[in-house]
C-alpha cells in the first residue's frame, strides 16, 4: 500500500518507474489487471476533468468505481473526512482519490487508515497526477529532463501545478524559470527565477502556462490585457524556439492564458497531456494497490532507466 | 464514425435499418459487443428518464459510462462544449451522448471532434432517439408507415418531438395531423393539418400526446380545462379506432394530457414507448461507433425491408 | 420476486437464512450470480453511507448500478414514485432500491410494479437493511439472540433503526432497554422498557446508540451535556459488562452519543456493522431477484440453524 499526496515523497527512481509504466499502459500492456477491486472518488471540489481522467484510469483497470461529488450527506451531516475514509475502507473500498480544498487534507489520513490515498489536489497545495503527466509529456517529447529549461507563466502563488512541478523539474536536473504579474510571486517557492513573459517564452523547451484561477481572486483581470502583457500571444509565440512545445493543464481560458488560435497548433501539447494524465494515473493506482499486496518489492525493483 | 443530430439526416434506409437492428436486440441479438469501450453522457439539462435509458442501453452493449450532469466544473468554469468535448476525447471516450438547452448546440461540433456525437435533445430543437422510438413503436403496431394517420396533441411550437415526428412520418407515407391551443401552432412546421381534438382522434391511428412543458411556459393552464378541451379524456377515447393506440413521450402528466386511467389501458403504448427506447439507443450507438472501424460499409448495406 | 419494506414482513427462519447467506457471501462464496442484471437506487433522501453499500453489494454481484441522487429531474417534473419506478422497470431495472422521506411510500408501489423493492428507509419509519445488519453483527458475536439485553440510546421516537430492531429483537428472544431524553420516549413502540442510562449500559450485551439527528430536530442539544446524562463517555463505558459490545448505525457524531475515543476501541463494532451491511445487502438482492426466477423455492428451502 502505498499513498500519494505529494511530489516530494517520490524518489527519482519512483518517478521514472511511474513514467515507464505509463509509457507501457499507453502501448497497450495489459489493463484488467486490478478487476473487482474499488476505487472510490472524493471529490469535495469540483473537478470534471480530473475525476473523469480518474474514473477512465480505474475502469481500464477493471475496477468498480464509486463517486462522491461535492456536497454530500454525510458531510452536511458534519462527518470527518477520516471517519468517511474509514467507512469507504470498511464497506470495502480499496483506495480513495480525494480532491479537497483543505491544504494538507491528508495528514489527518495517512498512517490512521487501511487504504491507501491518492491525492487528487489540496487547496493551493499540490497534485502529484497532474505533476506526473507533464513530467510524462515532456519526457515522451525529449526523453530526458537534463538540461531543459521549463518556464511557467502566471499564477504562480496560488497554483498547485507550479508547486508540484518547480521543485521535481529542478530536482531532475532541468531549469525552471517563472513569470506573471508582480502580485503573484511566490517568496515560498525558491525552485525558479523570476524573468519576463518575453524572454521566458524565448529561452524556453517548454513553455507552461497556468490557468487563471478568476474563482480564486477577487477581481476578474483584463483579459486582453493578460494576453498581451503574460500570455502566450499569437505575437509572444513567434519568440519560441523551434522544438519547444506548448503546455497548459487545462481547462484553458482561450483568449487570457493563450491565443485561442494557438491550443490546437503543432507546438501544443494541451491534448497530449490530457491522454497522458489517464495513463500515470493507471500507474499511480496499480502502484498504490498492487505494491500492498507485494511487501518484499521495494521502490528499487523499478527499473531505472534514464 | 457517424453523428446522430437530427431526424433529416437520416435517409429512409438509415432509419429502417435501425429499426431493423433495434428489434434484434430486443430479441436478444448478442449484446456486449462494444465492451471496453467509453460512452460520456453529458446531460446539461436535467432529464432522468432520457439519461438513463442511454445508460442502460451503453451498459447492455458493454460499454464503460461516464456521467456528467447539469452544473458541472468545467462548464463552470466557462468552458465551451467543444473544449469539453475534445477532453472528453483526449481522455478515451468513444462517443458522446448530449442534451443540451441551446438549439443546434452540435454545430459548432461536428466536423471539428474526433468523436461522434449523438444528439439527446437540444434546446426546442430535435430529439432524434426519441423519434426513432416512436417509430419503432408505431411499426412494431402496424408493420408499415405508409397510409397511417397520425395525430400530435399539445405545444406543437416547443415540442422537440412535434418538430422531429411530423417531418420523418410525412416522408415514410403518414399523414399527421396537429391538434393544440392556438397559441401553440408552428408556422414552421408545415408537415402537419391543424383539426380539433375530437377529429383529431376519431381519424387517428396514433393518438400522439404531448407533454405540456410547465417549465417553458410563464403560466400555468388550468389542468382539468386543458384535458376536456385538448387532452385525451375518458369522453374522448371513446372516439378514438378500435385498433389505433395511444402514444406519449412521458414524463405523463396524468390528469392533464390525458386522463389517469389511459396510461396503462390496453390501447396505451406509453410504456412500450420506454422499453423501445432502450434499443433503439443500442441500435443508434452501435451505428455511431462500428460504422466509424468500417468505413467500407456503407449505409447502403442497411437491408430496405419495408 | 420478494419485496423488503419492513422487519415484520420476514419470519425468523427468513431472517436467519440472510444471516446464513450473508456470511457464506462474507467466507468468499460466489459472488458474480447477478451478472447483466441492473438494480436503480432511488435516494431521494441522501445518504451516501447506505447508497455506497448498496452500490458495493450490487457490483460484488456483478449487476450494473443505475443511480438516481435527490432532487432529480422527473421528480422535479411531479411525476409520482410510481411512475418513476414503472419507467426504470420498464427500461430494464430488475430492482429498486429507494429512500424516501415519506412514511410507508411503498404501499404505492407493492402489488402494483412488476420488479422487487427493497427499502432503504422510509420517513420516521424503517430501515430493514441496517436492522438486519445489526442482527448479523450480534449474531457473530453471541451466536444466538436468545436472553441477550440490547439497550437502545437516544431518540427512539423519531429512529427507524429502534422501530425496526426493537420488535425483530423481541421476536428473536432478546430483552430490549431504551434509554434517552423524556421528550423522545415512542409511546408507540411497544418492545422495551425505559431505563436510565447507567442502569441500561450496565445491563447490556449490546449497547446500542442511536445517532441524534440534528436534521431531524429544531434545536441543537448541547452536546457535552448529552454525552454525560445520556451517551457513553468515558465514565460510563467503565459500567460495561466484560464481553459486551457497542454498536451505532453511523455516521457517528464524535462526542456526542459517544466519547470519541470509544468510537474504534475494542468493545466497539461500529466498523464492523458497516462491513456486514455490504453482505447483508447482497444477501437481500439475491432473495429479492433469484427467488422471483424460481417460484417452486419457497421460504422453507431455508436452513434453521439457530
Amino acid at each position: 500500500m502505498k499513498h500519494l499526496t505529494a511530489m516530494n515523497e517520490l524518489s527519482i527512481e519512483d518517478i521514472f518507474g511511474l513514467i515507464k509504466e505509463a509509457e507501457d499502459l499507453k502501448k497497450g500492456k495489459a489493463h484488467h489487471t486490478l478487476s473487482g477491486r474499488f476505487a472510490a472518488n472524493l471529490f469535495f471540489e469540483p473537478s470534471t476533468r480530473t475525476r473523469f481522467s480518474f474514473e477512465v484510469a480505474e475502469k481500464k483497470l477493471g475496477m468498480n468505481v464509486l463517486n462522491l461529488d461535492g456536497v454530500s450527506t454525510s458531510v452536511q451531516k458534519g462527518e470527518s473526512l477520516y471517519d468517511t475514509v474509514r467507512t469507504l475502507e470498511s464497506i470495502g473500498a480499496d483506495v480513495c482519490v480525494i480532491r479537497h480544498s483543505e491544504d494538507h487534507y491528508y495528514k489527518d489520513l495517512v498512517g490512521r487508515v487501511g487504504i491507501p490515498v491518492v491525492n487528487a489536489g489540496d487547496g493551493c497545495g499540490q497534485h502529484p497526477t497532474q505533476s506526473l503527466l507533464d513530467l510524462m509529456t515532456i519526457y515522451e517529447e525529449f526523453s530526458s529532463f537534463n538540461g531543459l529549461t521549463i518556464s511557467i507563466h502566471g499564477d504562480i502563488k496560488h497554483s498547485r501545478v507550479a508547486r508540484s512541478n518547480a521543485e521535481v523539474l529542478t530536482r531532475l536536473g532541468a531549469t525552471v524559470l517563472f513569470s506573471g504579474p508582480d502580485e503573484w510571486k511566490d517568496k515560498d517557492n525558491p525552485y525558479g527565477t523570476y524573468v519576463p513573459a518575453d524572454e521566458a517564452v524565448a529561452n524556453s523547451d517548454v513553455v507552461m502556462l497556468l490557468r487563471i484561477q478568476h474563482e480564486r481572486h477577487q477581481t476578474k483581470a483584463d483579459d486582453r490585457d493578460y494576453l498581451q502583457t503574460f500570455g502566450l500571444s499569437t505575437e509572444r509565440v513567434k519568440r519560441m524556439k523551434k522544438d519547444a512545445i506548448i503546455m497548459h493543464p487545462a481547462p484553458v481560458n482561450r483568449g487570457v492564458e493563450i491565443d485561442s488560435t494557438l491550443v490546437e497548433s503543432a507546438q501544443s501539447r494541451i491534448f497530449k497531456q490530457m491522454e497522458n494524465g489517464v495513463y500515470i494515473r493507471m500507474a499511480v493506482l496499480k502502484r498504490a494497490l498492487e505494491q500492498g499486496e507485494n511487501e518484499k518489492r521495494g521502490d528499487q525493483a523499478y527499473v531505472l532507466f534514464n
